[in-house]
């Protein structure tokens, strides 16, 4: 790769290198609960600059649809573009992991989780989970939470406060006055110490590997309805409507020339609206 | 209604009524066409302001999923939004017509049409009308602009080309480099002469009367395989697309308040990304 070198190319080495390996574990964990499928991967480059990824996707007997995207970009933004990204002046290099999970069985929630390091003319971390249930289990939702707050406590007492309501303001269909889900933790330019943030980073990483597969799991084999399943092809409307919508690496993605397939991995893979 | 009387109220219920009526024509039509359904209509009122309209839905053997929305609203408009309409000021009226049906057989196209009369501090009627094959049949789609043609040619020689282009460079997918379909006419602010524009728009209404039944009873009862549904449903991801990342109406209908199954019903019943 052609970088500049400087203070903070370890860092940009260590980040991919993380995410690359969470996504590997990730995704044995994911094949381990879906129990016959694998993930296919698919290698991409970006068009008109430097970098690129590997997407992988599932399609199986547990997981209806689950991509994780990884990916390590840099060079130079279109102008428009590099307007909204923090302190963009002609260069940038990010890379980050992506997932999202459709679930065969209406139980299961879906869930989003990414984790990125990026630098422009400072350098930062961002990052969070959210989980989707379309029949919420009590249980499924304090554990979710508490897992994250166990992340976020262990680093500052402050951000689990934060971060959650951060998600939750993020996290809104604005047209419909509804949340996504049950909401979880987002947040974005963190940069007070990059290897205290890092080391957050991971924790968040580690804390959605350790809670999202237990609740899966344990929500994966009762029996659902036909009634269910409708609901949820249904509901999978707001994803759609959020993603197209609102979220902002979705839209900025789209509109400047990024991996269609990369961005849209998000979107289910069946939905209906009525 | 409570309007403030002036020298266009006279079109204000002229436009409305031949509206209605055409969508009655409509719903008749795509009724004798399907062969057994019938349109549900749903009444809705408009929150904080004047008016509403009545949302007439069919789902048959034919029509998977046809809207026909037909409103007339008034008032005032939440700042914002008022910006964006040229020459609003205090007040506004709108009166409009607008359709979109999915089909169930995938060889027989999706197709949009829109008719409105607006007021603001001047008066003017837009609309138009695009169709989109899946498995496109060069028959339909030179039948379907010779019947925008025949229309716009009846007024105006200038109009065809005109209207056409602006359609095309409407209902464009700029993220993925593809139009919509294939085409049709879409125009805005026609107020040259209320009287004439108000003809220009009825014989699109009967245009599309004309042409779209025509196409969908030589198509509807062809045979196809699953593999074209599958790519049907693929496809309508497209329509999804277009309509919540780049359709004026839909994205402001929806940040401002307006009626979301009216808005939404746009959107296909079943869509897959793949």
């Amino acid at each position: 790769m052609n970088l500049k070198a400087n203070k903070t190319t370890d860092l940009r080495v260590e980040a991919e290198t993380y995410f690359n390996d969470l996504r590997d574990r990730i995704c044995e964990k994911f094949e381990e609960i879906d129990g016959g499928s694998s993930f296919q991967r698919s290698p991409w480059k970006r068009d008109n600059g430097g970098g690129g990824g590997v997407i992988s996707v599932m399609k199986g007997k547990v997981f209806e649809k689950v991509g994780v995207n990884c990916s390590t970009v840099f060079g130079e933004l279109d102008p428009e573009f590099g307007e909204k990204i923090p302190g963009y002046q002609n260069h940038f290099f990010a890379t980050g992991v992506s997932l999202v999970a459709h679930m065969v069985n209406p139980l299961v929630p879906a869930v989003h989780m990414n984790l990125r390091y990026i630098e422009t003319d400072h350098s930062w971390f961002g990052g969070g989970t959210d989980m989707t249930p379309y029949f919420p289990f009590e249980e499924d939702t304090r554990e979710f939470h508490q897992a994250l707050k166990g992340a976020c406590d262990k680093h500052d007492t402050a951000y689990h406060p934060r971060f959650k309501k951060w998600c939750d303001e993020y996290f809104y269909l604005e047209h419909r006055k509804e949340p996504r889900g049950i909401g979880g933790i987002f947040f974005d330019y963190l940069k007070e110490d990059l290897n205290k943030d890092f080391l957050f980073v991971k924790e968040v990483g580690e804390a959605f590997l350790n809670i999202y597969p237990a609740i899966a799991s344990r929500r994966k084999n009762i029996p659902f309805t036909d009634e269910q399943k409708e609901h949820q092809l249904y509901r999978r409307g707001r994803y759609v409507e959020f993603n197209l919508m609102y979220d902002r690496g979705t839209i900025f993605g789209l509109k400047t020339g990024g991996n269609i397939d990369a961005i849209l991995m998000s979107l289910p893979p069946v939905v209906k609206w009525k």
